[in-house]
């Protein structure tokens, strides 16, 4: 009887399952499978692993791997999206703003996609290297051995974030949730890229990830921007599209384009571009890559929210107050561009 | 009528939902919320936040805060559990298993329970402070000056983790999934718990979520396994229970133990830590201290697996074979005990 019931309710709710659906971003979130791995890294062995006497001093440790979090709605688009966060972030980023709302980590997943969040190599849950510091202690190398790391201060950080021209002052209309100001400056961690290679450990690990899912969308973020592109240089296979959001560089538009032909790309910006010294020619540069990829017969494409009539968007967008309509902007052009 | 056809499927999905439920550890995954935030933290001005031009030097950074994720299921209990991960690790302990199965994060939603899951201050997505790294590379202050941190390399932690007394030699009988080690040395990272006070931030951030939610259950591990007694003792508010899973240490059986006589309290050992030089006296002195409570009226129970028959478990035994099955034991004491 039990078992009964069972069917029958399994019956019913696949009726329903195919009847015109509510709100997607409303309710309860059904998950097909969540969780979480890591792709890359590579063991290293050192002997300055420890200044304590309960740790060895020498062992192998695992470095340069990337934490990925994935959550996967049922019946799942076969495009993935995969999320990339900027400088002195991690992957918190995507997830609930400052403020409370939505991240674009569900909003992705509620509109059908498999959603992948990383921790760029050496950041958050993704494993740093340390024994350089440990050898400076123990006298066995000098300071200047020392790995370089920098903190992001507020007063700095509000400028480049383009909350106002000048700490503490706001840009006019900013859409970003300020009153939450403090919740966002807990999101900030050391960052230690300028310690790593470049291309950053990140890079293959993206382009491993995405030959693994089949078909995934990189949206990288401010420092991150260049990733997927780099990422597409090194080899295109299971990229279907590329998104720079607010990118921090893109590929030089002087160089040869041929390797970024054949991936879809998108490059979006807020507002206060213009007058914001560090971005200003950012946003050219970015346009000239387009327009020169567009000429040579490749698709790609610069959406730029003030000349679409939004206003008021900080550099941190997938947190501003009008985070999800963005999202939603995304989503449409996957939908009619991705591979 | 779309409207009428959604107002049918809510009722039949109701009467669904009030059905016999099937397996509720199989099927999709629903929850009502899931998210991220932080607790605690503390404002640090620093004029060695960077070595490099484009970063300034002087600002004001977040420090000591505690990154917390969560999963809420739908008509969850009212008790919460928070899981707490231990050295040389992050949040991650508690995802997806290396070998790929499900971690108690999901297994404690699938049981009704909104789930917490922290990383402690200074590791993972919490920042920590990387100020006098910079202050040494400036020739500002000395070497000695350098934060204590280490990593833990495999050939140590092997024995650590009781995969067998001595790297790679394994215990008989053993239930992690040594098969797929090269996934778990990546969840690994540095430990900065050296250089952060006593006891550590992350203590009182436990306090301040457990009072947040009400009701919650702390669930400890091994470095961390202190930190729930800790809190206890500076406020029992809102910690309807403490399980410490493998504790680096229980509170001094031979001090005063009145602060933990109104929270009931249960210790979790696994296997071969008799011959284990490391964990052999803390299982002792756990021991001690649990029966102590137990004499003056409170609730404290020690729970060594193999005295109920289950052998084969690593220190890490929330990533074992039987890891759910654990899990279930804990979800019985917390319905039998929690306040």
């Amino acid at each position: 009887m039990p078992r009964l019931l069972a069917l029958a309710c399994a019956l019913l709710l696949a009726a329903c399952a195919a009847a015109p659906a509510g709100d997607p971003m409303a309710g309860p979130l059904t998950l097909q499978s969540q969780g979480s791995f890591f792709i890359g890294g590579r063991a290293v062995h050192s002997d300055t692993l420890s200044t304590l006497p309960a740790y060895a001093p020498s062992g192998t440790v695992a470095v340069d791997q990337m934490y990925v979090r994935q959550m996967t709605p049922p019946n799942a688009s076969p495009l993935n999206v995969t999320l990339i966060h900027g400088c002195c972030l991690t992957g918190k980023t995507w997830e609930t703003t400052p403020d409370g709302r939505m991240g674009w980590d569900e909003y992705f997943v509620r509109r059908g996609f498999a959603t992948y969040v990383v921790d760029q190599t050496w950041r958050g849950r993704s494993a740093g290297d340390i024994q350089a510091i440990n050898a400076v202690r123990l006298g066995r190398a000098p300071a200047t051995a020392l790995p370089t790391v920098f903190a992001a201060g507020r007063e700095a950080a509000w400028a480049i974030f383009r909350f106002g021209d000048q700490y503490p002052q706001t840009n006019p209309g900013l859409r970003f949730p300020l009153a939450a100001q403090e919740e966002f400056w807990k999101q900030m961690v050391p960052d230690w890229l300028n310690a790593q290679p470049t291309p950053n450990p990140t890079v293959p690990a993206l382009g491993e990830l995405s030959r693994r899912l089949g078909r995934n969308v990189l949206i990288s973020h401010s420092q991150s921007g260049i990733y997927p592109f780099q990422a597409v240089a090194q080899n295109p296979a299971g990229i279907a599209a590329v998104i720079a959001v607010e990118p921090g560089a893109c590929p030089n538009a002087a160089a040869d384009v041929t390797p970024y032909l054949h991936t879809p790309m998108l490059v979006v910006w807020g507002d206060y571009v213009p007058q914001a010294p560090r971005w200003a020619p950012r946003l050219v540069n970015c346009r000239a890559f387009v327009a020169k990829v567009v000429a040579a017969g490749g698709k790609a494409e610069q959406l730029v929210l003030p000349e679409r009539g939004i206003h008021g968007n900080s550099h941190m967008l997938m947190q501003d107050d009008n985070s999800l309509q963005i999202a939603g902007m995304l989503v449409d052009w996957i939908g009619a561009n991705a591979r």
